[in-house]
């Protein structure tokens, strides 16, 4: 049955039995607007979106990747404040031939993405469109803490990293040459493994800055730089390439370094401590703060990509 | 210039600038998410998204005049449930090749409208694409009010009506054969005028169910009707066909009552209220709730088109 057989409120019907309702949704889908405790008093709010064929390809993932991939990117952005996310609200366009078992399939993945940090998709809209197109607006509650912003770190500050890099980049090179193994790395591409409870464990050691890595590490860090006006060097020999990595790279043909330093969409967290903070679970330096401006790799400049302008 | 060539990052600037601040925003656009006041400690969510040839045309409509009716859409959401809206975040999908100005204006649009209500535009994201796609998520707060749902209406109730009805149905079949007055009526179609303060107000005097007239009136009016498990007969003796939209139905061969009944797009807002009870300035009363099922129109079946179906 395709969603124009099954019209746009039969399709709502569908989507929202795939729905999950967590503690913190006091009204979900079905009226005008959700309703979502906010017991902080302040909310945390975010939107990223997702069009095929830039952000996704149906015949790489799975209507379910989709979905754990658009809530992530999501989440992310949340737990990056130092926040615990609270709901989604989704607006899916979809051309009138699509499958309405494929928007049922993405609902399920948004929902069980959010459902790993008690999140839960509350609303949404849904319209044709020649375009499939997922946008995702993300909530969240700062249980009291003060936000970790961008702007906030201190030359003389670590560096540090929670979550992967490099992986997703690594298995979206390897799908778009055409294969389809290693399977470690193109699962990375399809469902990003989001360390979004170091996010709060960061904000409560005392992180200075923080910021979800989905554009590339470089650049993202350069977001911190600029915002805190201090200088930012990376040391490359803090990073450990897998042996799989490093195995697709030489296959392939690329700079493994440029996978881990410039690719997106793993949506790893980082952020600067003060120098002689202990580090929180999941975290590990991977550079420095100084006086200076820009972002540095081994105290040179980087003369590869920095990542990723989504309108170039 | 294009977006293209002003790049994700100089047109997230551009976008910026031309919008305001308001008294809720805690944080506004340029960290990983926005941080907003929830002082009633629930937040009130809802998303809307207009695709292009669906819900917009770019020669029916200025870049401003869309920002405004896209920011208006989700804004009567909240102001539905009896909620004053606070902060709204936007994901636009564009053609690389589109002028950045357009973009510009668009944001210029979106921002003037949350202002009527000192909301504003807190966060966002862009990403090329095929299909010009505006996807909004508005906020707001309850201010210690119950929200205002669609399934408290009982039998006995009085259905009442806040804004317009079919002014902006006109105004696009007006434009769709071709024309470009009553200006009126266009302009209604181009930039709604909804009744924001309607919403608060309803809830304060103890409205029993509220509904955002989006669809069309019956349509809405049916929302009501089945979460409430109720009937609801609309009386059209109480509507006034203004004479400009008796003169363009006459001329384009349309009943005024299938625009007054059936088109959407005025984001008028339709309550029900005990009898009784004084209605709130802005709101007239339009028909009954009784111990039935459906809509009916002055006791009998409409045979007319409900309202809009988005994948149909």
């Amino acid at each position: 049955m395709s969603i124009a057989e099954a019209g746009e409120f039969g399709l709502i019907a569908r989507v929202v039995a795939r729905l999950e309702t967590g503690p913190t949704t006091l009204l979900g889908p079905g009226d005008d607007s959700a309703i979502v405790a906010a017991p902080d008093g302040r909310i945390v709010a975010s939107t990223d979106v997702l069009v095929e064929g830039r952000h996704f390809r149906r015949d790489w993932s799975s209507p379910a990747d989709i979905g754990h991939r658009a809530a992530a990117a999501n989440l992310a952005d949340i737990a990056a404040m130092g926040a615990v996310p609270t709901a989604l609200l989704v607006a899916l366009c979809a051309p009138v031939d699509m499958e309405a078992a494929w928007a049922e399939d993405l609902a399920g993945g948004l929902s069980a993405e959010a459902s790993l940090v008690g999140a839960s998709v509350v609303g949404g809209d849904m319209s044709s469109s020649p375009t499939l197109t997922v946008a995702v607006t993300a909530l969240g509650d700062l249980a009291g803490q003060a936000p970790v912003l961008r702007s906030g770190a201190q030359p003389g500050d670590i560096v540090a990293l929670a979550g992967r890099v490099g992986h997703a980049a690594a298995g979206y090179t390897v799908l778009s040459r055409g294969f389809r193994t290693p399977k470690a790395l193109v699962e990375a591409y399809r469902r990003p493994q989001v360390p979004y409870a170091a996010g709060p464990a960061a904000a409560r050691a005392g992180a200075t800055a923080m910021i979800d890595v989905s554009d590339g590490l470089l650049q993202d860090l350069g977001h911190i730089a600029k915002a805190s006006v201090v200088g930012v060097d990376v040391h490359t020999e803090r990073f450990e390439i897998p042996g799989q990595m490093r195995d697709a790279a030489t296959a392939l043909g690329v700079d493994p370094l440029q996978w881990l330093l410039a690719g997106g969409d793993d949506h790893a967290l980082a952020a600067t401590f003060p120098a002689g903070v202990p580090l929180p679970e999941g975290w590990r330096q991977i550079g420095v703060v100084h006086d200076g401006t820009g972002v540095t790799v081994d105290k040179k400049p980087w003369t590869g990509p920095l990542g990723w302008d989504h309108f170039r």
